[in-house]
């Protein structure tokens, strides 16, 4: 469904493909779209939402020893890797949360969710201080921005590949090596 | 004109607040008003510029002598006193920028707007080098999200002072001292 649909808006655009078009592309009702989505905008943010829990499982994955900024460094290689997967596509998808109004409100929801998930995660591997909390927001959020710069670089065709330019952005703010 | 549509949404909240109050409040009709804004949203993103033209000319201005990252926290200064002189007003305000979505929209266009500006003033403290402007857009991009964070943090109660919610946010990032 969330697969379906995102070819649909990478193919026509988001603001040009109706509800109906992407319910028909599933195989099912409006109604039954209805009953599990609010709307387009809410079908986007599912997808988001989705990268973002690859991300998160990553990152609890990464070793102890990794400082939180490498670790959040290697947690976004599997996104970086699906995009690559398909250049195209990503591509274009990227164009279009860029520049569709509607589309680009989920990205500032989607840095909401995404650091829900993130934060306690990152705070787990500082230290125990006062301030921690608001370390662990700035690193997640920080690498957040870095991971959007490197798309956007990679999208405008500044950047063959994303990982070296997430490598580039991540390493201009914190040490990663 | 802005400064007192502000201290209405602030007082009322944005969403509750009408051109005609925002208008009158300012001494025009809701005519003269549209001649020079679209919409309570322009407005919005009106105030947010003027911040980020004042941040751009700090930043032009710190000694050259100062890592990117030093002259991106020092640059946030003045926006940091702006509102802690008057610290009711700005955690209403923040708030509000959360809470409203279509305020809410706003900020995703200032992160474009602000890094416009600020991005060339970055590069030009780095090396030339091929992937430079990359990393000067995840330096800027990077300090706004830890200046977003401190915010929160100051707005939530969590920070006394923004300026040191700042600098543990931005010092959890990147090299300070």
């Amino acid at each position: 469904m969330l697969r379906q649909a995102w070819l649909l808006f990478a193919d026509q655009g988001f603001d040009a493909t109706t509800v109906d078009e992407v319910a028909a592309a599933a195989g099912m009702s409006r109604r039954t779209f209805f009953r599990y989505f609010s709307g387009k905008d809410e079908l986007v943010l599912a997808r988001l939402v989705e990268a973002g829990e690859q991300i998160a499982e990553a990152l609890a994955a990464r070793p102890e020893d990794e400082t939180p900024w490498q670790a959040l460094r290697r947690a976004f290689d599997s996104v970086l890797e699906a995009q690559e997967a398909q250049p195209d596509r990503a591509r274009t998808v990227s164009r279009m949360l860029r520049d569709e109004a509607s589309a680009r409100a989920s990205m500032e929801e989607r840095r909401r969710v995404w650091l829900e998930t993130l934060v306690p995660l990152v705070q787990q591997r500082l230290p125990r201080r006062k301030d921690a909390a608001i370390a662990a927001e700035a690193l997640a959020s920080a690498a957040i921005a870095c991971l959007d710069t490197a798309q956007a670089a990679w999208t405008e065709g500044g950047a063959d590949r994303m990982a070296a330019a997430l490598d580039a952005a991540m390493g201009a703010v914190g040490p990663l090596g």
